[in-house]
């Protein structure tokens, strides 16, 4: 059961739901968006059937509803989303770009690469801290030292930080330098990290699993939803296939179907898809004529040595063509390039 | 083993080749190109070697090679090639339209769909007379009778025909009628029938199998082109993974892949891959950006009563916004739309 | 709609089914089985349900049914079915196996695969003639002249021969020299080669597609049984997933699934589905006792220099591990191996 | 690099490699098997060439290996290794059953299950307090409530527990209770958790995850090891494929390819791999004959109002079916039923 508040409902009528729900024995999850507040009932249908909530102050609309999930849905949420990062938005208006090295290694390296990634028209710096590694034998991350150093690029850059966390224990410590949580690939069903991110109150990019359905995805953002935060971005990276020649496949169409399930932005991760530097630019151009609401790429000041995914970083030389491509193809889709709207990204 | 033909080679000088080597107990398959003509070798290449054939008259370049596939290989043509369709361009400098009904049912609808394919940009009409049904119970085609149809429809409005053969035995037949011949995803291995409509000398669009490697459908084209049916594009409709929100994932990073690989041009098939209506047009967009030469769309003038695959067919009010998307995006490609070089296709 | 004729119905009776069908523009596929005749129905179920079928002199049941299969499914047939191969049993009460190289090369080597086959307690050969191979510069089979050595193995051993079709126009041709035609896995969905082995009147193994389900598999089988033959078996052989350390993966479910659904008798091929020689003992193990009806293994004198899957292939001294396990298993499952019964199998 | 110590070798020899590792930089991770200890080296290797380590006391081969696991690996530890859960051995020599209920309920429901799984000879008592859910709106189990219902029933019952663990943090919790910790397969790359799990100090059980390979599942067993862990057991228990008749594709071929490339046991979960109940039977048996070192199985009073996969729990009438087959087929495999040789499991 989901109940959608009137636009007008104040934090009290709000409070006056929940405590009425978890008197009858149930759960309440409150969610507050931009202009509406939705709460999400778990517990005995029926019972909540005679708590008559759809009269209470401040109610707007009470659904019984069959989905797994709801607050994510765009059933009662037709508009879609706009998160923002420190300022910078993710969502239908705009096309933006979040780039960076997959592995901060060195403060030279993460310094170069951000402003790569300035240049090429990144208003979002990515860089991995903490790196979930299939090997245990491969290098991990640096850990806090390396969120020191992003937080260190960013007072130089201006650029806010998207990095990952791997674990529901670094939560914390990782939301300390992070303007955004990122949720990978592997940790996509990790569902105490999702409800750890869920609380931290910061912007998730929740990666797709290699191996899951949309509908999936779209279980696993209600999870961090449900702890009331509602500023998720999804990221669509590539699924497993019998295909080898990519590392994984770009599945397109996840982009539009996603966004009629859900009212949460999609972007597209062009590198990590299929793992070759040639496929970022078509891959980009494919995910952004979809509907992509962003892009985020990987870049390295000099790939060869990189500690962690060399072979599908832009360098410098390549950055040019792809600037180019996200603003043409961002002016094609009717949408602005989010460092237009945002000159000054602090 | 494969002989790559100086550009002034005449026909004697490719006799002789093939003469020595079946002479040697070796196999020969000539491949007519634009430009070139490439000699695919069968047979033991130690003996080859002793046949000096590089120092035959007109033979440009002789290399032993290890890869499955040769005569479709960029290695040895690296050129992208032009396939033509009734004077029809498919390749590198345009991207072409074909649209037509999914199953041919009645004159009227056939010239309805060809009607709306034309004003949408459509430059060759696709329709199927033969169809490979899944289960024995579904509508199976109308057979000669279909053919006749798209004939008939032709002759109305001179677009070329571009209709699928299912069987080896069927070929003959359909390649009277038809003016480039359709290999379906469930026969990408059917290897009679690949070699039938090899030696047939009409063009042919060469599905991928829906659970085919990039490099399985190279060398399932290699069977055509053994033939010496160089008229090969190939055609990307989506590939079987665990997603079910799609009917198949279009695997749109194929046509980079692919197009890198061989010199064949290669289109996207956005109606069968999704399945949806709705996704057509983005699906259209994310490959042609992806540098797809071409779509194949599926049009009916009420897909509600279709016999086959209505749920994904365009109606009329859904073209004028694709053919502005791919005009714009052709453009975009610096590609010419292929209508506008040939005002009349016939 | 199907018709079940009664145990005693007359071929009359059915002629005069058929006759009323196809007088109303219907068409009616008839099958024979052991016990009873079974007539599929396709057409205008709202016309047939008027010519008052059911009161027709030996007509036992008329239904109305929406699967995609009917002759094939066990709804109407309950009892599984024994299919005979030239005396040969394969079905619910035996455990068959069938062994011979994948493919045939050369006189000396079939009659030592056979011989070795043999001893193994195999009742029917295997042997491939004609081969679909994925690239077409792999060997492609000797063609009749393998099938002729086929004959002269049956002969000098007393063992009927299966061997592969690759092409609807090459039925006649194998069905000369062979005992049971096999459909392989490429092939699964070539439905010429399917309504031409359906017509041809001997028995046909059908591998299920690497790429199919289950239910695209009894589809698959329909298109045979339409044409009059029941005589099937099907073969699963592994399906492709993203596992790579084998070739495919048994899908050992499949065996009760299919039994479950269809009457037809299923068996396992464990060589083809691992693709090494070391896991063909434990999957022929694990198939038996999830209830298959028999078992196809290759074999090879020298599987080193065998010209098709020699890593897959089980030498002399295999073969006895192989046979006790079939042996012991077959007893395990209540089952008699099918040598018993028939001692001698010509 | 990895380092197999002498049998003779004592504690003072494993400190004295860890300290000269560690002040060359590297890291050491200790793994004490049973008869001995492996030590696995991270770090520089031409660093650790210049150690000369092979000369230290107690050292018996040092190898430099480029796997990606190692402690895990069956290469420098030929034998199979034997993991005892409260006394009750998983390994080459028996096939343990594990029965239970997915989910704890009630302490009624889990008595009568547990007393159900001892009845068809099961030594291990597994039941979920903690479930890994898709949806956030499925019921996601007792929690610490449902640990401790699992131990009064091991207390009333003698069996040692198998239960879930979801999150790093609540390792210590589950520990407190739980005989063996099972990791799930949504969480099989969740390497918090592993490495949480790998320091606690009791057995563990590693399911596959349903997208992972082979070798990808052996890294996250390392993980475990790393930790100074080996006591793992590895459990297929499906992989996701396109085919939708059952829930996922049991890969018994993992079974025999896991334990040539590892020496921990190996055991099948045939009731999640199908998720119907009338595959438990002939999956269990395939997984046995396949060699598999035991069997993990659902069962429940009353399937129909489980509040977890009901669909697929056995019922008390399908046990004396499953308990006879698990004897014969132990038995066919030369090993023991565990219960046998540990009368009492407590």
């Amino acid at each position: 059961m989901v109940i959608v508040m009137a636009p007008d409902a104040g934090p009290s009528d709000v409070t006056a739901v929940v405590t009425r729900v978890e008197a009858a024995g149930g759960e309440a999850f409150v969610s507050r968006g931009v202009s509406r507040t939705i709460i999400g009932l778990i517990g005995d249908v029926d019972v909540f059937a005679g708590l008559n909530l759809s009269a209470m102050r401040g109610v707007g609309n009470v659904t019984r509803i069959s989905t797994s999930y709801k607050l994510v849905s765009r059933e009662h949420h037709p508009d879609r989303s706009v998160v923002h990062v420190r300022g910078v938005p993710i969502g239908p208006g705009t096309v933006t770009l979040i780039a960076g090295p997959c592995a901060v290694e060195t403060p030279e390296q993460t310094l170069a690469a951000a402003r790569m990634a300035q240049a090429a028209g990144a208003t979002l710096l990515r860089g991995g801290a903490f790196k979930p590694r299939t090997s245990p034998y491969s290098f991990q991350g640096l850990g806090e030292a390396g969120l020191k150093m992003l937080a260190n690029v960013r007072e130089e850059t201006g650029l806010p930080i998207v990095t990952e966390v791997v674990g529901a224990h670094e939560v914390d410590l990782v939301a300390e330098y992070a303007d955004m949580l990122q949720v990978g690939t592997r940790n996509m069903q990790n569902f105490a990290l999702l409800q750890a991110v869920g609380a931290v109150g910061k912007p998730v990019m929740l990666k797709r699993g290699m191996n899951a359905t949309i509908e999936e995805w779209l279980m696993a953002a209600e999870y961090i939803a449900q702890r009331g935060n509602l500023g998720i971005v999804l990221c669509e990276r590539g699924i497993r296939t019998f295909e080898t020649a990519t590392r994984n496949t770009l599945d397109v169409s996840a982009v539009p179907v996603a966004q009629r399930l859900s009212h949460l932005p999609v972007i597209v991760d062009p590198s990590h898809s299929g793992g070759r530097r040639d496929l970022v630019l078509p891959l980009a151009r494919a995910g952004i004529v979809a509907g992509a609401d962003g892009l985020i790429v990987d870049v390295h000041p000099q790939p060869d040595v990189a500690l962690c995914d060399g072979p599908q970083a832009l360098v410098a030389a390549d950055l040019g063509e792809l600037s180019r491509a996200i603003d043409d193809l961002t002016f094609y889709m009717g949408r602005l390039p989010s460092r237009r709207r945002f000159p000054r990204a602090s």
